[in-house]
């Protein structure tokens, strides 16, 4: 598999080279993180996932009284990002969806034209065993934010907290962070969701006061629930990390990831476990298909 | 008083006209809202309280770990912005300083090389007469984001929950909307701090959880303070508001705003009360020496 590097950004639409590649000032994306975005895996020349994340960042949208993007807007940039790609190529698109310019202080303009940014990034750089192997994760310092008007229901380019959390730690060895709300429940990773094994029933944060639902959490949750292992979204503790038999993340990007060490703490015996393994084939089959 | 149109912006000092005032879409500030911003007044030809923003400024690039800006940087380019007005002008100036480019995902680059615009806008539409005859305000459904990081330290471009309660409402006789905590206890409002008084002393939200504490909530306290008058930060509930003698709204563009009604009901008699009377003249006397 060819990680292909960065190549191609549209802005509304218009092809722009790098150093070209810019929003007005103005821009309340710029002035205020006023948009939503998304992320997406783009892998032998196909997207993964494309109708579930243009539905997501339509749905933030609208919630932001944001108008809709143009139909098919997004679909044609991602053609054109990804038309040069084949099999063996891959890399990742990323979306921003802004209220555009305009509005003096906090007040929306009355009408908002949306900025539309578009652009292929190259593969991340992680270890490609860690799907296998496992990774290392610490919990967070930095709490998750929790009683905001907008907590997980949009993916939105309000991503300070987040990137507070992810500076806890530099060591690449290190492969996510876990954030727990105020009360302090476990919510998610910086850029993943979660979720763990015990007594042969897999469990993840229900995500009702924080968190984002991710596309891939919802579509492990399906194969789950098709191959017969029962499913639970719940609150989950810290002690509930310390006693599971397994532990893993998911995403977009890297799909499903064990977790083999949880705060220099080895999950289980540290070996990536059954129900975990069978999720990772069943998604790798159902996008192989 | 002449209120000047909008009239300059520098990015990275450099002016620009309004078209070319853009960042890359690779700017931190664009995709996460990673920096700070300020908002300053620029009356009669003087930028009011610059010290204190710029100090505001750089505490908040610190504890986010952006580099400080360069040395007089700001300074000169709020300079520059202001240099042909004199007496009787009125603008605002607004500062924006990111992390800049670059970081692939969440975590930082490792040598960020910080954006820096400064802009020169116009004074804002309110009613002249708000200042004398109070404002009408109301309480936000949306909820304060608490239980994050950067509470109350950091004046931040991830405003998105903010512009959610400033969408509560369109009817431009309401000044402003005030944020409840998760708790219920009363913050702050979109764009100002609040105080109110009772049996003769002056109370402000204490901003142990969330808000941010104003330039202009910092002068009231210290006006306050040499007037004699009692000052407590305390927390502050909505009971409170409605018990209250006199309830007024502070920040840097507006100075004080007496409230006289909220949520529909007239606070006390509906006139700007003599302890917020003493205070916007304490105040007006500050910035006129």
């Amino acid at each position: 598999m060819t990680a292909v590097a960065e190549a191609g950004i549209l802005v509304n639409g218009e092809a722009r080279a790098p150093e070209g590649a810019v929003v007005s000032v103005f821009d309340r994306g710029f002035q205020y993180g006023d948009g939503v975005f998304e992320t997406l895996a783009l892998v032998d020349g196909r997207v993964r996932e494309q109708a579930a994340h243009l539905e997501r960042l339509a749905r933030g949208a609208e919630l932001l009284g944001i108008p809709a993007p143009e139909v098919g807007a997004f679909e044609a940039d991602i053609a054109e990002l990804s038309r040069d790609l084949g099999r063996g190529d891959r890399a990742v698109i990323k979306l921003n969806y802004t209220r555009g310019a305009g509005g003096r202080g906090l007040a929306p303009p009355p009408d908002p034209v949306p900025t539309r940014v578009a652009m292929r990034l190259g593969w991340p750089g992680h270890p490609v065993e860690w799907a296998e192997t496992g990774v290392r994760v610490i919990t967070c310092r930095t709490r998750q934010v929790s009683g905001a008007a907008l907590d997980g229901r949009i993916k939105s380019m309000n991503q300070l907290n987040h990137i507070v959390a992810r500076m806890e730690w530099t060591d690449p060895g290190i492969a996510e962070g876990l954030l727990r709300d105020g009360e302090g429940r476990v919510v998610e990773g910086t850029v993943t969701n979660l979720f763990l094994v015990r007594d042969g029933e897999l469990v993840t944060p229900d995500l009702a006061g924080a968190g984002l639902p991710g596309v891939t959490r919802g579509r492990v949750l399906e194969a789950a629930a098709s191959l017969g292992i029962p499913v639970r979204e719940d609150p989950v503790w810290p002690g509930d990390l310390a006693r599971a038999e397994e532990l893993f993340l998911t995403n977009s990007i890297i799909g499903v990831w064990p977790v083999r060490e949880l705060d220099g703490q080895m999950v289980a015996d540290g070996a990536p476990g059954p129900v975990t393994r069978r999720l990772q084939q069943a998604l790798e089959g159902m996008y192989a298909a």
